[in-house]
């Protein structure tokens, strides 16, 4: 029985116990965004760093001017380093009335057809992803007493909240993180049975804009169609932000935007896609984005402004005539290519600047930045990576895109030279930043498989 | 000294005891719109009927489907009778973070100037109000016995919650409440010195429209461009109400809506009015409305459309890249002259569904309807009522417009058939539905001593 064989079914054995562990991270409330949750966010970190030493890291919780960032080493075999990312904080939890139960009280539950599911906030983004890499890592540990690899796992604490500390964190402590290639498990399968390392990902760019008119809320009987209304006025610049083909208006927005590269397009015309499938498993039917563009293409190659909240005035039970002194919306924009975030959040001012009439004022709140990436998948621990997947899984691990954005890739890429792996077990279904988030307890156990399968694989 | 004077002296000596009766009903939570104060709008009804009782008036609490009516009859003299109206419900206080102390615990406070004011929800909008015509009342009758005329007050509670119990109690308690004219509490004075009523008033047609897509909220990554956001969709349909001229853009709106008759516009004119007082008290110089109109006709004879309220995704602290599920705004119409509110709500409900795109679906929810309305200032009861006012304040009482609905107004002339003599002591800036709401301790006084003198002329 070969070491690998010993540690797959140590980890079986032990499924129950690490399951238990999950729990334990599940039910801390570290959501990021919220300042109301700060000591959360402190008390999940020094759970991860205890969790690292117990197995054998060299590990600790390091200040940063938010919430903090957990380092720790297990260096001490031979082969080559890896630094692994993951992130312990977590999306807020609201509406909390439509979750089926406490977010923060983990539970498995079984469904029709026999198979179970993880239930609670960060089960899949990105709790239950994050300690299947440390899961392998314990099982290695506790079978033969070492790490196939030097590995080096740093756990971040503003993931969902803009992540403003960790560039500065990476390039103060670059010697300490220095690897010969990264490896992030906070993305999905391609299907339930097909894993996937995803090598394309669209950057961001997080914007808040709140507009003013009058110093107080007004009686809108007195004062309507007179006083500047400020739900108006915001009403009309989102409205402005796409035109009728579903394109973005902001001049400029499409600077650096090339057409998808023809391998691409025919890598991805191979996959097994759906898109009837794909939005009629949310209850939707018509692709609403760029007239002419496939679902894929919107949603991995094609750049995007989604208003992710607004509000303004009276919004609850009942009504009231009242014409609000301000209005707000948080807007984000989805980055591919060439796109430099900073002219895209300019360029967004500008046109809100430009639509701001006589007797209103704005004020813009930044909420985080991130360029696309996209990696070489020659490089040997891509491919290696993708053998030890099809190894588990029993089926070709495929190459794909991603929609959403980690901007830590580029980080890691421009300030510490790293080529990212990135590969996780999430499913499209898991509801992450929903309620009723959950992750399924096959993902759970079968990721845990694939990294100790992609721990000896990059060993050799 | 004629009883009259008799009457004022005691108001003025027994002044601090009103106060402390005001109170009483200010610290009562008689919030209607919001289900979770029923109780308290309950206990204020009952307050309000004990207080009549205890003046003289047979008065009692009466259910209706929503929160009940006080009606109070003092009908042992002679003379012309009068139905009184005021309310005791209240508006909903948020933001409650924008108040200077608790909105139910009323004080009283000293500006720089030394006027004192009484703060608190409602102590304006119509507590304070409509106890001015209650105090006089009860110096009447503590003072001579009796009341100058025959006196049925009729308390609601759903003014500020779409007072759709309103019309069936008059319809169905329509001999009861027979009187020669009513009388009304709940508008304001011309400015600080001069006292008005209010012979023309805009109508309501309220709507709440909620847009839904997805079946869950989305994270924007995966799914945005690809699913329909309905915060854009309902940012476009709200954008669209308005056109560049300021016009509203529902067809047939306009319908039923003359041009000012000379007479009123020269009367206005007469006025001492100066937009830029009206808005820069408020913070604003700029009138936004529709162009070519003056702010006196903007919001006492044009319609209008104000966006109330709107709301969609997520809008606590920092940020998340949400597509939310749903998005819903609270839209008001003002109505003027002709204007059907039935028609108004049947052309926007055609409006939203005509900009409803694939994936969508709307809900909408009706939040009261009230048609404009104008009174014959040649009466008997409106010159009487005048003659009272100037005598009490020194100054001609003014006939002027209003931009805010009361759809009692309406109702008591079709249900009862009565002619609204429509007067009240609030000011601009009372704060009415905003925060900090107050009411200038002098308009408390005066006003108890114009009803004094209203009552005493009527009866001759």
């Amino acid at each position: 029985m070969s070491d690998l064989d010993k540690v797959l079914a140590h980890i079986d054995a032990d499924f129950d116990h690490a399951v238990a562990r999950l729990f334990e991270t599940l039910r801390i409330k570290s959501i990021s965004t919220d300042p109301a949750y700060k000591d959360e966010c402190r008390k999940c970190a020094e759970w991860h760093a205890a969790d690292l030493d117990a197995i054998g890291f060299d590990a600790a919780v390091r200040d940063t001017p938010g919430h903090p960032i957990v380092v720790g080493h297990l260096r001490d075999g031979s082969g080559p380093s890896a630094l692994f990312y993951g992130h312990y904080d977590v999306q807020p939890v609201d509406p909390l009335e439509l979750w089926s139960r406490d977010p923060f009280a983990p539970s498995i539950e079984t469904r029709a057809d026999g198979s179970k599911e993880i239930k609670a906030r960060g089960s899949s983004d990105d709790k239950g992803q994050l300690m299947t890499f440390v899961e392998a890592c314990r099982a290695w540990k506790t079978v033969t007493g070492r790490l196939p690899i030097q590995v080096t796992v740093l756990l971040e604490g503003e993931e969902e909240s803009g992540g403003l500390n960790l560039p500065p964190f990476l390039e103060a402590n670059k010697d300490e993180l220095q690897a010969d290639f990264a490896l992030i498990c906070d993305t999905g399968m391609w299907d339930k049975s097909t894993p996937a390392i995803t090598t394309t990902l669209r950057g961001l760019c997080g914007e808040e804009v709140v507009i003013h008119a009058a110093d107080r809320d007004l009686h809108s009987g007195f004062y309507g169609s007179a006083a500047a209304n400020p739900n108006h006025v915001l009403a009309r610049i989102l409205a402005d932000l796409h035109d009728e083909q579903g394109r973005v208006t902001l001049p400029g927005f499409y600077d650096g935007v090339p057409e998808l590269p023809d391998a691409l397009r025919e890598s991805w015309a191979t996959l097994d896609f759906s898109e009837d499938a794909f939005l009629g498993e949310i209850g939707l039917s018509v692709p609403a984005g760029e007239k002419g563009r496939s679902v894929l293409e919107q949603t991995w190659s094609r750049p995007t402004a989604e208003v992710n909240g607004m509000g303004g005035g009276y919004q609850g039970a009942g009504f009231k005539t009242v014409i609000p002194a301000m209005a707000s919306a948080k807007v984000s924009f989805r980055l591919v290519f060439d796109q430099d975030p900073h002219k895209v959040r300019a360029a967004f001012r500008e046109f809100v600047n430009a639509r701001l009439p006589a007797d209103c004022r704005v004020e813009f709140h930044e909420h985080g930045s991130g360029r696309a990436v996209a990696f070489d998948i020659s490089g040997p621990a891509f491919q290696k990576t993708q053998s030890a997947l099809t190894d588990e899984w029993g089926r070709q691990a495929a190459f794909i895109g991603g929609g959403g954005s980690i901007p830590v890739n580029i980080e890691f890429k421009e300030k510490l030279g790293l080529d990212v792996v990135l590969t996780g077990f999430a499913l499209n279904d898991d509801r992450i930043h929903s309620p009723n988030e959950k992750y399924d307890l096959i993902s759970f156990q079968k990721g845990i498989r694939s990294w100790a399968r992609i721990l000896d694989a990059l060993s050799r």
